[in-house]
């Protein structure tokens, strides 16, 4: 990775990733009542990578319901976010669905026998209408770049394959694991798509209900403690929101009743995550009083 | 452990916890203004154990500040109370104060060169202080049995003394952790001596500040990573507060803002956390709305 | 895999292997002079599989030398045939080319940028001119197989690629490798191509020299050490030989100065190896006294 | 360590040992007939530390015969000589009887009730009459500063305990344990306690059977596979001869039929092998052509 002091590094394992401008800085909080605080790039699209995967999550339930915890944990790894150790000693299942594998598992759920054409467009539809904006797509020069390079990524499917774990073909799965990363959001449109876990399930504008509260409250708990790979715990001690990271920079955290909030940063710390991102969140929760250990 | 279907098991590794009668259950709840609501054998003591890691770390952070991160982590570990795996690969270094390895490294932390005995009557006096209440005292035949029979707790503690993260000697540091893991106290005392992290950092009938604002925040946020070893992500997605478990069978859950909470229920499920306890908080939690990721 | 009681089991993770007869039994010793003994189904092919590696370490060597150590350890893994974790920790270099990784990383390094056909065909003019025989061949069928169900060495190749380890495709490293491992050979055949191991390097009949004589004490060193996987201790126990095993039921055995030895029993024991096979050479190498650790 | 560049480095972690000189150097082989070939510091008494296992070994399987491998295996453990983390997934049965876990749970078995001081006697007296010198003593200096500073033994031991898989009281085992490693002896009194296991379980003096000569030919496997720690394929490799090294410097070998040698060089490599002992010993036995892997 490029050495940039204070700011982390930007991720160099996927190419086109590499090209990101590590200035960039993005924060957009979106509260209860619908108002809008932006600054800084907070409408230049970004790749969410990682924090897609709240979103694959939400789908997958919605799917499959809670046979979806046969096949994935929801445990803390204690490891990296590609770590393959945890998966030799507990026979392929992943420990949570938010470290790689674990995505990759979930991804094998949505596809469930369908082409991956339709289980992306499934879940592309899903951001949008989260979003309520349309504009949204896939960056396809991310997801190539990762298709070819992902090598770590090829062996966790296999891996998971050879312990029956995936259904559906390692190609398939990863086709549409890689694509998915490769969505390309704005911190607006990452924190329009979040509200529905910061109002008990529910489009705080349109009183629809998403998913039921229960299962809001239960990712936002997977979020807080898995969120960020093994800098998790961290997290939770200097920010105190569910929040989920990805290695392109951002962050979708979300203050339940109150606010779902994007932050973008691509400079990232050691264990993957981003590094002004998660300070400007610590800032910002500790003025406000909102996190959810006490004020 | 003896089989016991519906209630979970006993703990029966140290010998004196195996007496206890399975079909205890006491519950009590403290609000902001002081209200009592308790149930069952609220007021039997019973033998805290790692409940007693909350206050000790408490203790440590109030001796020692921030530096007591150098010694030990605040990371989930994904792994048993008791397992040494992870100190060979993080040579000595324990991942959180709430597995075994990193409350003793705390425990050695507050001896910091005194005599146990010293280091024991700083602990008692904390605990009695925070529940307000002289009558707290340490089971010795419940301290007596565990350093008998301590031996996975001995060979943690010479672990990292190889590694030189314990200053004291390791017999010092043991004798103080096994007698503070044999305080007995009722579920009333607990939810008492509990108060301060529900209110931000102040007991809320005298109004005194036990620790910062921010402290007590910090603390609530290792409890709910970290509180429940490899149960930690269960009891976040099931019950959704802070806690933290003893093998006694006792539970100490915090509604940040709301309650202090404890539970006991001595059999236990297979990470050693109190299996009817932590039912007990997710039906509590749910009926009041008390979730921290959402009502 | 199927019971089979006293005789171990059949390999069933590559269903072309499942099919063999598991009453199958062969046995072939050739001695310094030449001597042919030999017992039941001596010439009947069986699929070499793991043996194939001795030759793929024999021809890689003389193509670039020692310095094919710097991609391969030479350390028993303690470890089964297909464990991963060993290569996370030691940043994707395989324990020993005698454990599906190294092979793998070993089977790279014949490549060296050729076509996958070429490299092939040079493995398999080795085993012909080793074994002076030129019917051997590889079972497609056989290949075919492993190549549509090998999702765990899929894994181990794009770990190590992932690490750098690798410098061909992973494609390419597969397809030499799963073909060699098929390749299909009679105790006859497989005893004639060791001989040199057993002849410092020579073959006895022409006097040709293969190896330096300190290179085949070498590779029958790292035989003796990693040739059984997790069962390499117990082998070195009870038979006292340097040897090989494939999961085809084949073991190719080393007694230096005196013999070259093949046996064949597709029945495996939980470490993958020929259960009858073993007992077989124990009893072979007792009545002998060709124990390498003393009469 | 200090740093002593070619030589290796002294092992500093036993207070006692960093006082040697390192560089002094033995060498001691015993042919069949008994002829002595000494060079250099041949006759200095020196800490055989791990060495003292093969001879443990030997007097337990002695007193309990193959029950000993339901406590300990004799696999290869791939790990530093100290590792703990094979311990925690195999329940307490350490790999093989050459790592240090290994050698407490044989000189447990040795103890077997009795009081230390006499196990110990029985030990000493065994070292006595195989090297056929009353003058083999216990240097106390070292045991008391292993038994000091041993935090990394003592934690294997207790861990051993907690499984169940000692039976005598830590503190017993282990002062045992210390006392063993810490015998002295030349490089001369060390050849000559090795001789049965170059000649088939006989003293070749007196013809006496020390063991039967299927167990010498055993006890020499297991000293091929696991007798160098993780540098025991290593060993195997440039060496190509059974041999247990010690971290005082010395190294018992073994050419079956042909000699007891014995080496000694205080300088360790990084697998806490004598770095000179073991190139002494690859060029011996490549200049008499002893290797058991072929000349």
């Amino acid at each position: 990775m490029a050495q940039r002091p204070d700011r982390g590094e930007v991720a160099t394992y996927i190419p086109e990733l590499a090209r990101i401008d590590a200035k960039s800085f993005g924060l957009v909080v979106i509260d209860a009542d619908g108002h809008v605080a932006a600054a800084g790039d907070s409408e230049v699209p970004f790749s969410i990578q990682s924090i897609s995967k709240v979103f694959t999550l939400t789908l997958a339930l919605g799917m499959v319901g809670d046979r979806l915890w046969r096949r994935v944990g929801r445990e803390p790894s204690g490891s990296p976010f590609n770590s393959i150790v945890q998966l030799e000693h507990e026979r392929g299942i992943p420990r949570n669905p938010f470290i790689n594998a674990g995505a990759i598992a979930v991804t094998d759920l949505i596809l469930s026998g369908h082409q991956p054409r339709e289980a992306l467009g499934e879940i592309v539809r899903f951001m949008r209408f989260l979003a309520d904006d349309s504009s949204i797509t896939i960056d396809e020069a991310v997801a190539a770049s990762e298709q070819r390079t992902g090598f770590r990524n090829i062996a966790l499917a296999n891996y998971m394959k050879s312990f029956g774990v995936l259904e559906n073909s390692v190609d398939f799965a990863l086709g549409v694991y890689f694509h998915h990363c490769a969505i390309a959001m704005s911190c607006r449109q990452l924190a329009m798509a979040g509200r529905f876990l910061a109002h008990h399930g529910r489009n705080p504008d349109t009183g629809l209900l998403v998913v039921q509260p229960e299962r809001a409250r239960r990712i936002n708990a997977v979020m807080l403690t898995c969120g960020h790979y093994d800098g998790s715990g961290e997290f939770a001690y200097r920010v105190g929101l569910p929040g989920k990271s990805g290695v392109g920079g951002g962050i979708l955290a979300i203050a339940p009743g109150k606010a779902s909030i994007a932050v973008w940063a691509p400079g990232l710390d050691a264990s993957g995550n981003s590094h002004l991102g998660r300070i400007a969140l610590e800032m910002l929760t500790k003025k406000l009083g909102w996190s959810i250990f006490g004020v």
